[in-house]
């Protein structure tokens, strides 16, 4: 694939900027931006600054209000649900997950749940929040109808991601940010730009057979629940995708199941709206609420240590933890630049055409 | 496979029985004995009633403390860490849950870390013990190592069950209990008795080869995190297990990863003993910490009934609902009864003997 390096610095002045000019506040922009980016940063680059002009386009739409005004609507001391305001996700779930990290401080853990948002980038931006606070944080949003459940045809369910971030000691903190499926959408589009075929299990044809065509989406076919399969377990990643649709919208009102609206601005919204916008699900919890911060850090050193000196399968070089993959992209990516593919460059510099902003 | 059925309040009165003679208190024997037993009912049969003798030669090898001072030993206004004093889980996580659930009525939700227990029986009993207080629970608990993380061959994890349970209105609870791996090792079991190889995916052999063999946890195999293998999405499964031993047991100071305290009391004790006993993690959420609860539950009736009337692959029935199969179990066991298999009749009936009674 063709690409262009750019650095963070330069993405994060352009994007600021086109948030800016569609009318966010200097804060608000500022926020949505290093949202935004850190999907890049980590090397999620489906969710990062390639869905800039998406966004954009959810806002001519009328989707997303670049002004909102998002508040508490409900509150106990450990419990909230914010209202969205239809803003960006990228600003409305730090709004909620700050509150989560007040609550936190004030009775030991804070768990807000959010109505009429949008699309909010990574889990793991959100719940990493926490950290430096000593917490642990965790971060849900539910997502437009990819998924099929088990047994079904229709799909009923976003790839729904959980992340939970823990604070470590010496090491560095453990992240698990995952889609409640076989495979993240992203990953599809990755296979489709370079014309190959999925593995078994990621996603079925609109009949419900299994099939390995990453174009299958297009063709009314489905991506599948972690598992792929009853036999391998599909009815658990779709337990799991339900819990973050019910922690994430039934909980704050938002919609639902296949009634979330979706990314593209070009789609048309669902045919009933049991709630408002997407809906996300913010948690934190302070470690020494339990025990001391110290003793627990040691404790997950110890912890990451054990499983990095865990004995490999051969040809493997090591066991992971949970948010390797993903530090190691933003170390090398802040020193040697975040690459984009042409195709986003282009988009990117016709978008900033339309603002007088070059890239 | 042979086997014989059972009243539910026969066996009910048979485990009391015993639990009492090994020297539990009253109180103490009915909890442990309906907790059990809610296994056998739900169709859980790993995890019920075969299990007992089993807990027994736990308390003759000294690590179930059958009079134990279950304690608060660290709290906040939503959180507690609780000592089980090498207690019955069974007896332990409910003690745990009931702080919890009076926790979420005071500021919204409550959250208990448990160290120094034992294995707790289904997570879904302590969960459920949620929905009459229109909460929604959790429940998690590690386990002795018998998963190995992807990329290893070490097993570092236990099966790391975690449930979700949230109320509904006219529609029966939504309650998602899973294990974090492919298949539970209950399953394994099962084709060990017939005889039966196991699906791709569920384990490997002591090399970290894929297997189908179900015996192969004898000859130093793994079972698998759900996903199965990297290409599939085990590193999700494994991110999942992760996360249970750390709210279990890394917040509680109970023992984690590969140091967990075995089931069996004739398998030896792990090396190291970083805590005390294993752990559980308990959590409950007043839904009307959120909004109303009869919102909630009318939201919640139209999300379960879109789902079962999403369409299905052909030769399948209808889309379940999380739950849906345990509580057939229940309804039609409390009924008719439950079956028994020979070898457990015998199991029983030789430890009913010890203790001078009849199954």
């Amino acid at each position: 694939m063709p690409e262009q390096l750019f650095s963070y610095q330069h993405l994060l002045e352009f994007t600021n900027a086109v948030f800016q000019k569609i009318g966010c506040s200097n804060e608000h922009a500022a926020i949505a931006t290093k949202t935004l980016l850190s999907a890049d940063l980590r090397g999620i680059d489906s969710h990062g600054i390639a869905r800039l002009s998406g966004y954009v386009r959810l806002w001519e739409a009328k989707r997303v209000n670049a002004t909102p005004v998002i508040k508490v609507i409900h509150e106990t001391p450990s419990t909230a649900v914010v209202d969205g305001d239809s803003g960006l996700g990228l600003v409305v779930a730090p709004f909620a997950m700050q509150i989560a990290i007040e609550k936190a401080k004030q009775v030991g853990t804070g768990w807000v749940s959010v109505q009429n948002s949008n699309h909010f980038g990574i889990a793991a931006y959100h719940a990493m929040m926490a950290l430096q606070h000593d917490m642990i944080g965790m971060a849900m949003t539910n997502a437009s109808p990819l998924v099929a459940p088990t047994f079904s045809i229709d799909k009923m369910l976003g790839t729904n991601p959980i992340c939970v971030a823990a604070p470590a000691g010496k090491e560095p903190a453990f992240v698990a940010d995952l889609a409640t499926t076989t495979a993240a959408n992203g990953k599809l589009e990755i296979l489709q730009r370079k014309n190959l075929e999925t593995p078994s299990g990621w996603v079925q044809d609109k009949d419900g057979n299994p099939s390995t065509d990453a174009n299958i989406l297009k063709k009314g076919g489905a991506l599948l629940p972690l598992g792929g399969d009853r036999e391998h377990g599909s009815h658990k990643g779709y337990a799991l995708g339900a819990v973050v649709d019910i922690f994430s919208a039934l909980l704050s009102g938002a919609n639902y199941a296949p009634w979330v609206p979706p990314f593209p601005a070009y789609v048309p919204m669902p045919s009933q709206q049991p709630g408002k916008g997407i809906g996300h699900f913010l948690g934190a919890m302070r470690v020494d609420a339990f025990r001391p911060a110290d003793e627990f850090k040691a404790a997950m050193d110890h912890w990451i240590k054990g499983f990095r000196n865990a004995k490999t399968i051969p040809g493997e070089e090591k066991v992971l933890i949970p948010g390797d993959p993903e530090r190691l992209f933003e170390t090398e990516r802040m020193q040697n630049g975040i690459p984009l593919l042409d195709a986003v460059v282009t988009d990117l510099s016709q978008l900033g055409q339309r603002f007088g902003l070059s890239l």
